[in-house]
């Protein structure tokens, strides 16, 4: 198992080639170069394209290139993917079923196992085949089950109250989609995606170039 | 007219602290004070909530505070809420759902106007209200109409092919929400959020903890 941190824009690409190899493979070719790859990649240097496939510890065949069906073993196994982390959503609304129900999510190599939600009318229903429970469960379900991984897509006024609760279950990452900048535990790790917040900022450019 | 660049995490908290001004005046308040206001916001300095809500240019008045509907109508002026940019929406899938069902996104002071999708499936339906139109109609519309924000939910690999098609059609910004970096010419502004990438790094945060 790798110790070092891995450079995140290499965690961020991996996948990103994951899925071209997933088509190349799916169209008939069982080999590929670093070359014919970069054509996908216009905004990746084909020598970073070489490094990034070399942290997965496999070695491509001069003229030959690397065995597709190897590369996408190795991306697997590197970015843990056949070794899933669990995790409970709390949120049930149309982000939770937008994320649910992308290919996207399970290449993360984690996995929901159970959503949750207040509102009765979503208690009890399924999204894309994952259940919703009552938060009532949720502290109780977290600790008995040892999910390490929150993921937040709560009301942002409901945000740092269901973030104390992920804590005080003993949750160790959340991943907070709320435009809520949560305050959490040193060693709690939190990755914040505050959507509108970039679309805003994109807003604002538009406005101060005219 | 603000000319200077804000910087960005300004325009990242404004819209927050708009929400919590629209929560207080439901709850009967009539004024603000700064130190009020950062016990919403436990991870913002006071000094800084006062910095932030001063670009708008509204003042506050010793032992009062700020009249709330003011500090309301100066956010929206200084986001230009109340001057909404339109944008094309490419790709109506669950993601597209999510975003135009959110009350964050008129908040950003964007209009989506139409959605446009290759599916005959979700052709002629309506998404929140918003029509989705035939990708066919995209470039003419657009360059009709004079829409300059495109937003990007399609799938990675028709991604660049949009974004060309976005600039082709004169757009000036794009907002990206598939895992894709795009390449497009210099001028162009895109906001890239690649939320599973986000999920990843975090996976790998948390298996590097153990």
């Amino acid at each position: 198992m790798h110790t070092d941190p891995i450079p995140e824009p290499i965690l961020r690409r991996l996948p990103r080639y994951y899925d071209t190899l997933k088509h190349l493979r799916a169209s008939g070719q069982e080999t590929v170069s670093t070359t014919v790859l970069a054509e996908a990649f216009p905004d990746v240097h084909p020598t970073q394209i070489r490094k990034d496939l070399a942290v997965t510890g496999i070695q491509g065949r001069p003229k030959v290139g690397f065995s597709i069906t190897d590369l996408l073993a190795a991306i697997e196994t590197f970015l843990h993917w056949n070794n899933q982390s669990e995790a409970f959503l709390v949120g049930a609304g149309s982000l939770a079923t937008a994320l649910l129900g992308d290919p996207g999510l399970w290449q993360t190599g984690i996995k929901v196992v159970a959503a949750f939600d207040n509102s009765p009318r979503k208690i009890g229903t399924e999204i894309r085949g994952i259940r919703v429970l009552s938060m009532d469960k949720f502290e109780n379900l977290a600790r008995r089950m040892r999910i390490p991984i929150g993921i937040l897509t709560a009301p942002g006024f409901a945000a740092q109250d269901c973030a104390d609760r992920m804590v005080k279950a003993g949750m160790r990452a959340i991943w907070n989609l709320t435009p809520v900048n949560l305050v959490v535990p040193e060693g709690t790790i939190v990755e914040h995606v505050d959507l509108f917040a970039s679309l805003a900022v994109l807003g604002r450019k538009l406005r101060e170039q005219q």
